[in-house]
């Protein structure tokens, strides 16, 4: 576990430690795959996860044992504009909600056998209004990447990332900005269900601050800190930890992949152990995705945040695990293989 | 349960006994989607699953307590032309291989707790090959259409189908033919992974028998037995006998599909209780759902057959079930609903 950090300078230390993936499992599940009983590729992107896993476990078989799905919550400062269709209390009952069981990634996670850790991050203590200045300092947004960290824990061997804020589109819009550039009509949607004179608001504040921070290019962590959120930054730290730990990864939609956004851009290679899980209907992911070279597992037209599709693509990653470990071989099966 | 028929006539009979949607489930569903803590329709693809659950089952809350996953095994006179990568012995094999435990759909049927059932079909008397003649006579495929009616039991609340059959997708693509139009180079595609001269000599299997057979327009039924299979008359069978006794129907790949097209020109709503599951990696595929203007769950490359793509689907309907029947209502929760 690392220590807690509270700089820049000290996450940046991270990168050079990040592992790279484990070429010998690599092999070893692309062995495996070629004996299996069923024409070569015909499982198609189920192999491709399976030998995902192994890669990024370091460990042939893969195994998902103790799946972990965390979601963490933050209040917004901007959300004071009204740029959101639900009022920043919602973010607290909403927590309370999972605590409660009562939430929709609580059913997903009973559903496929998940643990679910909820991570509440001082929610009586919104980041700044990141219209009229920055959202975080660097200690501030530190801290919060060190707390994410933490939710990397030994023996979880499949971390699912989610998040709960209302109002986070918004920074997660302006992050893509500050990122990649564009403006408010590029990135901003209608996330919770925005419309008419809130949606004009959202786009507002978004072009407000692109002006105020990103006129010049900035680093990726003085993006997060500038526009983004407690939750964002916890979640970025968490993908660097769990690189770390070698844990694979499920990326959620659109504020979740955003966060991964800016681990990409401190790193090139920094999302390889991660997956997209779903395609959000938030417009902003789509293209988001387009500039990640990402392909997600499923397009349900999902945009609940909260983990929801990340909870859901445990059970496609535990089905690719069971066809590659357990399935016969041709020689096993006696079954011919190809004329 | 229907009893055995041998003729035509008999299949056309039970169409007007096919229920129609349950609209009083399927407005309870709505109503209570409309409550659950989540801004409205966020949950996307899930929620339309829920409610189609809930409306084909008659029941709700709908329920997944004994899922089955049915595979239809049989052999094609068309083999002996060499149009498939793998020699007809195969499918015996591959079916020894289900019995023993070593297949994808066994792997995935255990990790998704559903019952798995083949359905041998006289394996050593294939079709005759059907670019010489009829493969089945009317007896024949109506035999097997009520034979394929069988794995519907009473208890059974989801069904998935799928299956195996050394040349199949030759033999769907001529049944595309006599349903659609076009020649094999609109529908044959590589199935098992032929190439080259055996690719050659399946497209001229599937346009001698287009010549032979659908020079003229002929009744669905006809179009099945002259090019079909016995698994995919006994999957049409499943799908009617799904329909009348109010299962939901997952659908797999290619060959499958083609089966239920055959129940779609029947009758226009014949698969409203049927979702297909994936898009196969079979180009076929993608066309025969445009004509059937059907959405697939997901897109995995996947092209094994075996029901292997509606196996995995069962855990996008237990997770749509799970939020649907579980979550919080807004009331319940004290959550705040949209401003």
């Amino acid at each position: 576990m690392p220590e807690p950090v509270a700089s820049f300078a000290e996450i940046l230390a991270l990168l050079p430690e990040l592992p790279g993936p484990d070429l010998e499992s690599a092999t070893k599940a692309a062995a495996r795959e070629a004996q299996l009983t069923k024409p070569a590729g015909a499982l198609g992107r189920l192999e491709e996860i399976s030998g995902w896993m192994a890669t990024w476990q370091g460990a042939h078989p893969a195994r998902i044992n103790r799946p972990r799905v965390a979601v963490f919550a933050a209040n917004h400062g901007i959300a004071a504009r009204g740029v959101s269709a639900f009022p920043a209390a919602v973010t607290a009952q909403m927590v309370q909600n999972f605590v409660s069981g009562g939430a929709a990634v609580n059913q997903l996670c009973t559903a496929f056998d998940a643990e679910l850790r909820v991570y509440e991050m001082a929610l009586e203590k919104p980041t700044a209004d990141f219209a009229a200045g920055p959202a975080m300092d660097e200690g501030e947004c530190a801290r919060a990447i060190a707390y994410g960290m933490m939710a990397v824990e030994p023996g979880i061997d499949l971390l699912c990332l989610g998040e709960m804020g209302i109002a986070n589109t918004t920074s997660a819009s302006a992050i893509c900005i500050g990122l990649f550039g564009g403006t408010a009509e590029d990135w901003v949607g209608p996330g919770t269900g925005v419309a008419g004179e809130a949606m004009a608001r959202k786009k507002a504040a978004v072009d407000l601050a692109a002006r105020l921070h990103f006129a010049e290019k900035r680093k990726p962590l003085d993006v997060l800190a500038r526009a983004g959120g407690f939750e964002l930054a916890a979640i970025a730290g968490a993908i660097l930890a769990a690189r770390l730990a070698r844990v694979p990864v499920l990326l959620d939609g659109f504020a979740c992949t955003v966060a991964g956004a800016v681990v990409q851009a401190l790193d090139p290679r920094g999302l390889d152990h991660c997956q997209v899980a779903h395609m959000s209907a938030e417009p902003g992911h789509r293209r988001l995705l387009e500039r990640l070279g990402r392909k997600p597992l499923f397009d349900f037209g999902m945009r609940l945040g909260e983990a929801s599709g990340a909870a859901l693509a445990i059970a496609v990653v535990r089905g690719a695990l069971a066809c590659h470990n357990g399935m016969a071989t041709f020689a096993d099966a006696g079954v011919a293989g190809k004329d």
